[in-house]
């Protein structure tokens, strides 16, 4: 097994900030196109494989988040479904669908910045990237800028209730 | 809110495994092809909305199973990513991804096969599709031609190993 594909070390000098800073551009032209603001980077060393943001509404796809898009994007680029030794960046939580997608691309590390307190699915409701009864587990860092990528979906969130968001309004941040 | 987007009733006259061959047949195409034999039908009143099965190796890409890949057809052709009113077949227990996705597309109503006593995320090791704390449950019923099910995965899983299959031999039934 080659070394890039050994479990990435915690970032260093920053660059868990570097990735998050992407990650959160991508969820800014996310909001930008009206969509919830979640956006995602996956890294391999020192190259990214494939940056990416929620696309539920323009594809009218329920499984076209952040990170299945990213996960996707990789696979084809790399002609591999297995990503061992990547990192993915994403500003928000997982919910269980990414969790568990993030579990069977076999990515070795997630770094998330904020916390969805009523979708989570990496510490908050479940643990599904720590859980030893499935066949793979990712090393899990969290609250990287967690400030900024909360604010940016409190923002985003406001802004739809002042445009009376109708029925979705009550949603989870990511769902 | 039109009739049909009502839950969806338990199968009447032999119904759910109607669709459950189906989902069968399509998990027989799969094995064809060398995929992990599962397949899936989604349904809303008597009109067959996508069929699937797990196409991982060929697309290269670790989300593509049978459910992700219903739910993304479906969404095409009706242009929404909501299916409310809908019933998934499926003839394995759904991974957390699968499961999460179904809850994230607002579908109404689970009926799948075999447990996957390794993954399996709708009352095995998780139940993902019951969980009240998530904004939207789905209705499940488990064991619909359970034995045909389970006795293809295992004839899949066994020629692999005759074949001398490698590291994913040990892989559980879906992942």
């Amino acid at each position: 097994m080659s070394k890039d594909q050994s479990v990435p070390k915690d970032g260093q000098d920053g660059q868990d900030e570097q990735y998050m800073e992407i990650a959160l551009e991508l969820a800014r032209e996310a909001f930008q196109r009206g969509e919830v603001p979640v956006g995602a980077v996956l890294v391999r060393g020192e190259e990214i494989l494939a940056r990416s943001y929620n696309r539920r509404e323009a594809l009218q796809d329920a499984t076209a988040h952040a990170e299945i898009l990213a996960l996707r994007e990789a696979g084809a680029r790399l002609g591999s479904w297995r990503l061992l030794g990547t990192t993915l960046y994403v500003t928000l939580e997982p919910c269980p669908m990414c969790a568990g997608a993030l579990v069977q691309a076999r990515v070795s590390r997630l770094v998330f910045g904020a916390r969805d307190p009523k979708g989570g699915a990496a510490g908050t409701l479940y643990n599904i990237p720590g859980d030893p009864r499935l066949n793979h587990r990712l090393v899990v860092r969290e609250g990287v800028l967690q400030e900024k990528c909360a604010a940016l979906l409190r923002e985003f969130f406001q802004a739809r209730r002042r445009a009376g968001g109708g029925a979705d309004t009550a949603d989870t941040a990511h769902t």
